[in-house]
């Protein structure tokens, strides 16, 4: 039984600025078959309100509510903590953060922060962390699909992080279980009933098994020939969104 | 019984610019007692004569042929290997590999890159990782004592291309057994009859340990409390290279 759907964004909707060929009209039916739907990412170098708009800007039907995103979830966690975090993000998400800094950082937030991951940046971050505050990581990603290629996502530089502090980062977005939950919630689903599909093999597929929800690994965007064998026997792989949502709709109707 | 000593350079005989106090004489005394001695460092921001032209500038007794420089090590693997390496490196370095740099590159080198830890170099280096090329460290330390606190080394560095393109560094310079091997052979000495000093407790203590050497840890340096911890039972740990000196040369003639 499928009662909810869950999507990754980049490399599963879209790659770079264009959306995988009939992923529009996928989620369109998708949407009349009355599935709940919600668009979980942990890309952090946009705010939530850019990235809704640039997927409607592609033709996608999403609304605000669907949509469900790591840095939103950091700043809930933060405000929580009562934490005024030292910002390695990408110069464009500093919007949402910007209330929360002061000149005493008691946090490290780590975002996906592109050509901020200078040296001094990481310095700054690994001079804080040695004193023992906090490193909150908005995701592990090793890399993401640009048009040109593979390139470095946050994962990378958090491992740096923890390495070089000896530290262990306290992990928002996914995989980390917490994430799927508040998704679940939002729509009232069942984990066991509900289909995380992701390009991603650990942070989407395998983070969405261990939550105890179902997985389906795509090959497009960041997938790279053997992922498949990392989730053998617990989900399936298959080839796009489109032959996801063909399935998925299969599945309700047998 | 104690035939050679091994001394790790930066924490050890200096910080930053500075000798640390009786750090000259110390070298001295042992020199005068006859005990072979070299210096062995994972230092990858300036090429072995500059380190050499330091060393003597702050008054240290050093010989060109007692020093071994993790790149030394790493330019020997490369011409071996038949190996053109894309340089993840600092700037002063790269005078030490320019004639092995190619078009196409078919190894990644990293140092200490310090500010040349960019996200765009990292990204060249990720992207050939996930080609397959090998990743080839001089050294996997955490970081090192500046005059203005801890600065990261390339360790994290390291690590994070590692998690990145999940691969595992080839390791030359310290803890690398082979490493510890060479500076034996140049003095004909027996690893249990060696001692290797330094601040450093994973790549110099705990490296030489596994190496088969004796190791002490010194107080100076990158040392933080709780470091002599990880070597509890297995290798001394002393205030600073002065005490370290006295108690070498207590032990010779006991």
């Amino acid at each position: 039984m499928i009662e909810a759907v869950l999507f990754d964004l980049s490399g599963v909707l879209y790659t770079g600025t264009e959306p995988i060929p009939g992923a529009v009209e996928s989620i369109q039916k998708l949407n009349k078959a009355g599935l709940p739907i919600r668009y979980i990412t942990n890309t952090t170098r946009s705010p939530r309100g850019k990235i809704l708009k640039r997927l409607q800007s592609m033709g996608f039907a999403i609304h605000e509510d669907q949509l469900l995103t790591a840095p939103v979830a950091a700043r809930h966690y933060l405000i929580e903590k009562g934490l005024s975090p030292f910002l390695l993000i990408h110069p464009d998400l500093k919007v949402e953060f910007a209330d929360l800094e002061s000149n005493n950082s008691n946090a490290v937030l780590v975002g996906d922060a592109g050509s901020a991951f200078t040296y001094e940046h990481m310095n700054q971050a690994f001079r804080l962390l040695v004193e023992g505050v906090p490193l909150i990581a908005m995701g592990k990603n090793r890399y993401f699909r640009e048009q040109d290629g593979l390139s470095l996502d946050a994962g990378p530089f958090v491992v740096a992080l923890e390495y070089a502090a000896e530290t262990e980062a306290i992990l928002i977005g996914k995989p980390s279980p917490e994430f799927f939950r508040a998704a679940l919630e939002s729509i009232h689903a069942k984990a066991e009933n509900t289909i995380m599909v992701g390009d991603d093999v650990e942070a989407d597929v395998i983070g969405a098994l261990d939550a105890g929800l179902q997985g389906i690994l795509v090959r497009t965007g960041k997938y790279r020939s053997g992922d498949e064998k990392k989730i053998e026997g617990r989900a399936v792989c298959l080839d796009d969104i489109n032959t996801v949502v063909e399935w998925i709709l299969d599945q309700k109707t047998n």
